[in-house]
Protein backbone atom coordinates (compact mmCIF):
# COMPACT_ATOMS: atom_id res chain seq x y z
CA UNK A 1 0.00 0.00 0.00
CA UNK A 2 1.14 3.70 -0.97
CA UNK A 3 2.10 5.82 2.13
CA UNK A 4 -0.50 8.58 0.66
CA UNK A 5 -3.35 5.47 0.98
CA UNK A 6 -2.96 5.77 4.77
CA UNK A 7 -5.09 7.77 6.04
CA UNK A 8 -6.82 7.83 9.40
CA UNK A 9 -9.22 5.39 7.56
CA UNK A 10 -6.38 2.59 7.20
CA UNK A 11 -5.70 3.20 10.67
CA UNK A 12 -9.16 3.38 12.36
CA UNK A 13 -9.54 -0.41 10.58
CA UNK A 14 -6.23 -1.71 11.98
CA UNK A 15 -6.55 -0.38 15.18
CA UNK A 16 -10.02 -2.17 15.19
CA UNK A 17 -8.24 -5.28 14.29
CA UNK A 18 -5.90 -4.83 16.99
CA UNK A 19 -8.85 -4.72 19.66
CA UNK A 20 -10.78 -7.69 18.02
CA UNK A 21 -7.51 -9.44 18.62
CA UNK A 22 -7.69 -8.65 21.99
CA UNK A 23 -10.96 -9.37 23.01
CA UNK A 24 -10.92 -12.70 21.78
CA UNK A 25 -7.61 -13.24 24.22
CA UNK A 26 -9.55 -12.06 26.95
CA UNK A 27 -12.34 -14.06 26.06
CA UNK A 28 -9.68 -17.15 26.45
CA UNK A 29 -8.40 -15.80 29.62
CA UNK A 30 -11.23 -15.44 31.55
CA UNK A 31 -12.48 -18.84 32.34
CA UNK A 32 -8.88 -19.30 33.50
CA UNK A 33 -8.87 -16.15 36.22
CA UNK A 34 -12.01 -17.18 37.08
CA UNK A 35 -11.03 -20.83 37.79
CA UNK A 36 -7.73 -19.44 39.77
CA UNK A 37 -10.14 -16.70 41.91
CA UNK A 38 -10.41 -17.83 45.71
CA UNK A 39 -13.81 -16.11 46.35
CA UNK A 40 -17.33 -16.49 44.73
CA UNK A 41 -17.63 -12.98 44.22
CA UNK A 42 -14.59 -12.42 41.71
CA UNK A 43 -15.21 -15.68 39.82
CA UNK A 44 -18.66 -14.38 39.64
CA UNK A 45 -17.53 -11.06 38.21
CA UNK A 46 -15.36 -12.83 35.96
CA UNK A 47 -17.71 -15.35 34.68
CA UNK A 48 -20.54 -12.05 33.98
CA UNK A 49 -17.24 -10.09 32.35
CA UNK A 50 -16.85 -13.05 29.75
CA UNK A 51 -20.29 -13.12 28.67
CA UNK A 52 -20.16 -8.99 27.80
CA UNK A 53 -16.75 -9.66 26.48
CA UNK A 54 -19.03 -12.22 23.88
CA UNK A 55 -21.15 -9.18 23.17
CA UNK A 56 -18.15 -7.04 22.86
CA UNK A 57 -17.07 -9.02 19.93
CA UNK A 58 -20.40 -9.25 18.30
CA UNK A 59 -20.29 -5.47 18.25
CA UNK A 60 -16.83 -5.46 17.34
CA UNK A 61 -18.34 -7.90 13.85
CA UNK A 62 -21.16 -5.34 13.30
CA UNK A 63 -18.20 -2.67 13.26
CA UNK A 64 -16.68 -4.66 10.91
CA UNK A 65 -19.83 -5.25 8.50
CA UNK A 66 -20.37 -1.34 8.47
CA UNK A 67 -17.32 -0.62 7.28
CA UNK A 68 -17.33 -3.33 4.65
CA UNK A 69 -14.24 -4.61 6.01
CA UNK A 70 -13.63 -8.54 6.76
CA UNK A 71 -13.74 -9.09 10.83
CA UNK A 72 -10.22 -9.92 11.17
CA UNK A 73 -7.78 -9.83 13.93
CA UNK A 74 -4.23 -8.91 14.15
CA UNK A 75 -1.89 -9.60 16.99
CA UNK A 76 -1.86 -7.46 19.86
CA UNK A 77 1.47 -7.78 21.70
CA UNK A 78 0.21 -4.89 24.35
CA UNK A 79 -2.50 -6.99 25.22
CA UNK A 80 -0.11 -10.54 25.59
CA UNK A 81 1.69 -9.10 27.62
CA UNK A 82 -0.99 -8.26 29.99
CA UNK A 83 -2.37 -11.16 29.62
CA UNK A 84 1.08 -13.03 30.31
CA UNK A 85 1.68 -10.65 33.52
CA UNK A 86 -1.11 -11.53 35.07
CA UNK A 87 -0.65 -15.56 34.12
CA UNK A 88 3.03 -15.10 36.13
CA UNK A 89 1.35 -13.55 39.03
CA UNK A 90 -1.88 -16.53 38.92
CA UNK A 91 1.03 -18.84 39.13
CA UNK A 92 3.62 -17.34 41.82
CA UNK A 93 0.76 -16.20 44.26
CA UNK A 94 -1.30 -19.31 44.04
CA UNK A 95 -2.40 -20.40 47.38
CA UNK A 96 -1.62 -17.06 48.77
CA UNK A 97 -3.68 -14.32 50.20
CA UNK A 98 -2.08 -12.22 47.41
CA UNK A 99 -3.69 -14.56 44.75
CA UNK A 100 -7.21 -12.20 44.45
CA UNK A 101 -5.52 -9.29 44.58
CA UNK A 102 -2.99 -10.59 41.95
CA UNK A 103 -5.88 -11.31 39.78
CA UNK A 104 -8.06 -8.13 40.37
CA UNK A 105 -4.94 -6.06 39.45
CA UNK A 106 -4.04 -8.13 36.01
CA UNK A 107 -7.80 -7.48 35.14
CA UNK A 108 -7.76 -3.81 35.84
CA UNK A 109 -4.87 -3.48 33.43
CA UNK A 110 -6.97 -5.21 30.96
CA UNK A 111 -9.93 -3.27 31.46
CA UNK A 112 -7.90 0.30 31.03
CA UNK A 113 -6.14 -1.12 28.01
CA UNK A 114 -9.85 -1.23 26.10
CA UNK A 115 -11.09 1.65 27.55
CA UNK A 116 -8.20 3.52 26.07
CA UNK A 117 -8.79 1.15 22.63
CA UNK A 118 -12.61 2.18 22.59
CA UNK A 119 -12.09 5.61 24.16
CA UNK A 120 -9.42 6.20 20.46
CA UNK A 121 -11.63 4.17 18.29
CA UNK A 122 -14.87 6.31 19.04
CA UNK A 123 -12.75 9.54 18.80
CA UNK A 124 -11.86 8.65 15.25
CA UNK A 125 -15.22 6.74 14.10
CA UNK A 126 -17.15 10.09 14.90
CA UNK A 127 -14.11 12.14 12.77
CA UNK A 128 -14.84 9.79 9.91
CA UNK A 129 -18.52 10.16 10.11
CA UNK A 130 -19.43 6.67 10.88
CA UNK A 131 -22.58 7.67 12.60
CA UNK A 132 -23.73 4.14 13.09
CA UNK A 133 -20.13 2.88 14.69
CA UNK A 134 -20.06 5.42 17.27
CA UNK A 135 -22.92 4.25 19.27
CA UNK A 136 -21.66 0.74 18.67
CA UNK A 137 -18.11 1.37 20.19
CA UNK A 138 -19.52 4.03 23.09
CA UNK A 139 -21.74 0.96 24.17
CA UNK A 140 -18.81 -0.96 24.77
CA UNK A 141 -16.55 1.90 26.10
CA UNK A 142 -19.29 2.29 29.31
CA UNK A 143 -19.80 -1.08 29.90
CA UNK A 144 -15.70 -1.19 30.24
CA UNK A 145 -15.45 2.00 32.51
CA UNK A 146 -18.50 0.10 34.36
CA UNK A 147 -16.67 -3.08 35.11
CA UNK A 148 -13.24 -1.42 36.15
CA UNK A 149 -15.32 0.47 38.42
CA UNK A 150 -16.57 -2.90 40.08
CA UNK A 151 -13.59 -4.46 40.21
CA UNK A 152 -11.83 -1.31 42.06
CA UNK A 153 -14.62 -1.71 44.71
CA UNK A 154 -13.86 -5.25 44.99
CA UNK A 155 -10.20 -4.41 45.25
CA UNK A 156 -10.62 -2.55 48.50
CA UNK A 157 -13.40 -5.10 49.52
CA UNK A 158 -10.69 -7.58 49.39
CA UNK A 159 -8.38 -5.41 50.70
CA UNK A 160 -10.44 -5.01 53.38
CA UNK A 161 -11.55 -8.39 54.40
CA UNK A 162 -7.58 -8.96 54.52
CA UNK A 163 -6.90 -6.45 56.65
CA UNK A 164 -9.40 -7.52 59.21
CA UNK A 165 -8.83 -11.05 59.05
CA UNK B 1 10.74 -17.94 48.94
CA UNK B 2 7.92 -20.63 50.58
CA UNK B 3 4.88 -19.82 49.30
CA UNK B 4 3.04 -18.61 52.74
CA UNK B 5 5.53 -15.68 53.04
CA UNK B 6 3.65 -14.52 49.56
CA UNK B 7 1.86 -11.91 50.64
CA UNK B 8 0.44 -8.88 49.60
CA UNK B 9 3.52 -6.60 50.87
CA UNK B 10 5.12 -9.25 48.36
CA UNK B 11 2.88 -8.57 45.77
CA UNK B 12 3.39 -4.63 45.81
CA UNK B 13 6.88 -4.77 45.72
CA UNK B 14 6.59 -7.22 42.79
CA UNK B 15 4.55 -4.68 41.12
CA UNK B 16 6.74 -1.56 42.29
CA UNK B 17 9.24 -3.31 40.53
CA UNK B 18 7.18 -3.71 37.54
CA UNK B 19 5.66 0.41 37.41
CA UNK B 20 9.90 1.20 37.72
CA UNK B 21 10.95 -0.47 34.63
CA UNK B 22 7.56 0.71 33.19
CA UNK B 23 8.33 4.59 33.55
CA UNK B 24 11.85 4.01 32.99
CA UNK B 25 10.73 2.47 29.42
CA UNK B 26 8.34 5.82 29.03
CA UNK B 27 11.25 7.87 29.83
CA UNK B 28 13.31 6.49 26.61
CA UNK B 29 10.10 6.47 24.73
CA UNK B 30 8.79 9.99 25.12
CA UNK B 31 11.27 11.78 23.61
CA UNK B 32 11.08 9.46 20.11
CA UNK B 33 7.42 10.03 19.98
CA UNK B 34 8.32 14.14 20.32
CA UNK B 35 10.54 13.78 17.57
CA UNK B 36 7.80 11.89 15.44
CA UNK B 37 5.06 13.92 16.47
CA UNK B 38 4.01 16.58 13.34
CA UNK B 39 2.41 18.86 15.29
CA UNK B 40 4.52 22.10 17.81
CA UNK B 41 1.63 21.13 20.15
CA UNK B 42 2.23 17.28 20.47
CA UNK B 43 5.19 17.57 20.66
CA UNK B 44 5.24 19.89 23.70
CA UNK B 45 2.83 17.57 25.17
CA UNK B 46 5.01 15.28 25.13
CA UNK B 47 8.36 16.87 26.28
CA UNK B 48 6.49 17.76 28.94
CA UNK B 49 5.37 14.66 30.23
CA UNK B 50 8.70 13.63 29.89
CA UNK B 51 9.77 15.95 32.61
CA UNK B 52 6.98 14.59 34.96
CA UNK B 53 7.88 11.04 34.20
CA UNK B 54 11.08 12.14 35.95
CA UNK B 55 9.49 12.94 38.48
CA UNK B 56 7.49 9.78 38.51
CA UNK B 57 10.47 7.85 38.84
CA UNK B 58 11.57 10.04 42.04
CA UNK B 59 8.40 9.46 43.41
CA UNK B 60 9.00 5.36 42.93
CA UNK B 61 13.29 5.83 44.45
CA UNK B 62 10.94 7.44 47.57
CA UNK B 63 8.78 4.84 48.09
CA UNK B 64 11.50 1.99 47.57
CA UNK B 65 13.18 3.99 50.36
CA UNK B 66 10.04 4.10 52.65
CA UNK B 67 9.80 0.51 52.65
CA UNK B 68 13.24 -0.39 53.01
CA UNK B 69 13.66 -2.17 49.65
CA UNK B 70 15.95 -1.51 46.69
CA UNK B 71 14.61 0.44 44.03
CA UNK B 72 14.72 -1.89 40.84
CA UNK B 73 13.11 -2.90 38.00
CA UNK B 74 11.87 -6.23 36.57
CA UNK B 75 11.02 -6.63 32.61
CA UNK B 76 7.03 -5.91 32.52
CA UNK B 77 5.71 -7.57 28.70
CA UNK B 78 2.58 -4.97 29.19
CA UNK B 79 4.55 -2.05 28.88
CA UNK B 80 7.27 -3.48 25.79
CA UNK B 81 4.08 -4.82 23.82
CA UNK B 82 2.12 -1.18 24.54
CA UNK B 83 5.48 0.94 23.69
CA UNK B 84 5.78 -1.58 20.51
CA UNK B 85 2.73 -1.36 19.17
CA UNK B 86 3.40 2.81 19.03
CA UNK B 87 6.58 2.04 17.75
CA UNK B 88 4.84 -0.05 14.92
CA UNK B 89 2.37 2.36 14.28
CA UNK B 90 5.18 5.13 14.02
CA UNK B 91 6.92 3.67 10.95
CA UNK B 92 3.76 2.38 9.24
CA UNK B 93 2.21 5.67 9.28
CA UNK B 94 5.18 7.88 8.91
CA UNK B 95 4.44 11.00 6.63
CA UNK B 96 0.72 10.66 6.69
CA UNK B 97 -2.13 12.40 8.17
CA UNK B 98 -2.52 9.60 10.64
CA UNK B 99 0.67 9.38 12.41
CA UNK B 100 -0.58 12.48 15.10
CA UNK B 101 -3.45 10.37 15.72
CA UNK B 102 -1.51 7.25 16.10
CA UNK B 103 1.16 8.54 18.69
CA UNK B 104 -1.75 10.08 20.80
CA UNK B 105 -3.31 6.45 20.76
CA UNK B 106 -0.32 4.91 21.84
CA UNK B 107 0.55 7.60 24.09
CA UNK B 108 -2.80 7.16 25.95
CA UNK B 109 -2.67 3.21 26.15
CA UNK B 110 0.39 4.04 28.25
CA UNK B 111 -1.48 6.12 30.41
CA UNK B 112 -4.12 4.02 31.33
CA UNK B 113 -1.70 1.25 31.67
CA UNK B 114 -0.19 3.25 34.56
CA UNK B 115 -3.39 4.51 35.65
CA UNK B 116 -4.32 0.84 36.30
CA UNK B 117 -1.08 0.15 38.30
CA UNK B 118 -1.09 3.11 39.97
CA UNK B 119 -4.88 2.71 41.23
CA UNK B 120 -3.92 -1.03 42.53
CA UNK B 121 -0.35 0.31 44.19
CA UNK B 122 -2.73 2.97 45.43
CA UNK B 123 -4.79 0.47 47.28
CA UNK B 124 -2.63 -2.13 48.16
CA UNK B 125 -0.26 0.71 49.69
CA UNK B 126 -3.28 1.80 52.15
CA UNK B 127 -4.16 -1.87 53.12
CA UNK B 128 -0.24 -2.54 54.21
CA UNK B 129 -0.74 0.90 56.19
CA UNK B 130 1.97 2.44 54.59
CA UNK B 131 0.48 6.51 55.06
CA UNK B 132 3.78 7.86 53.70
CA UNK B 133 3.76 5.70 50.43
CA UNK B 134 -0.24 6.81 49.72
CA UNK B 135 -0.09 9.90 49.05
CA UNK B 136 3.01 9.60 46.51
CA UNK B 137 1.31 7.18 45.01
CA UNK B 138 -1.67 9.25 44.84
CA UNK B 139 0.15 12.13 43.32
CA UNK B 140 1.01 10.22 40.39
CA UNK B 141 -2.28 9.27 39.67
CA UNK B 142 -3.88 12.69 39.47
CA UNK B 143 -0.68 13.26 37.15
CA UNK B 144 -1.12 10.31 34.22
CA UNK B 145 -5.03 10.75 34.74
CA UNK B 146 -5.12 14.34 34.15
CA UNK B 147 -2.37 13.46 31.13
CA UNK B 148 -4.71 11.19 29.38
CA UNK B 149 -7.63 14.14 29.78
CA UNK B 150 -4.91 16.36 27.98
CA UNK B 151 -3.87 13.64 25.64
CA UNK B 152 -7.70 12.90 24.55
CA UNK B 153 -8.41 16.58 24.32
CA UNK B 154 -5.41 16.67 21.57
CA UNK B 155 -6.87 13.71 19.98
CA UNK B 156 -10.77 15.36 19.36
CA UNK B 157 -8.43 18.53 18.23
CA UNK B 158 -6.46 16.71 15.85
CA UNK B 159 -9.37 14.91 14.58
CA UNK B 160 -11.46 18.28 14.02
CA UNK B 161 -8.22 20.34 12.50
CA UNK B 162 -8.25 17.37 9.86
CA UNK B 163 -11.63 16.92 9.23
CA UNK B 164 -11.72 20.68 8.61
CA UNK B 165 -8.80 20.88 6.62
Amino acid sequence: MAKQEKDLSVLFYETLKDIYYAEKQILRALPKMAKAAQTEELRAAFLEHREETQGHVERLDEVFDLINKPARGKTCDAINGIIAEGTEIAEDFKDTEALDPGLLAAAQAVEHYEISRYGTLKTWAAQLGLAKVVPLLEATLQEEKKTDSLLSKLASATVNRKAAA
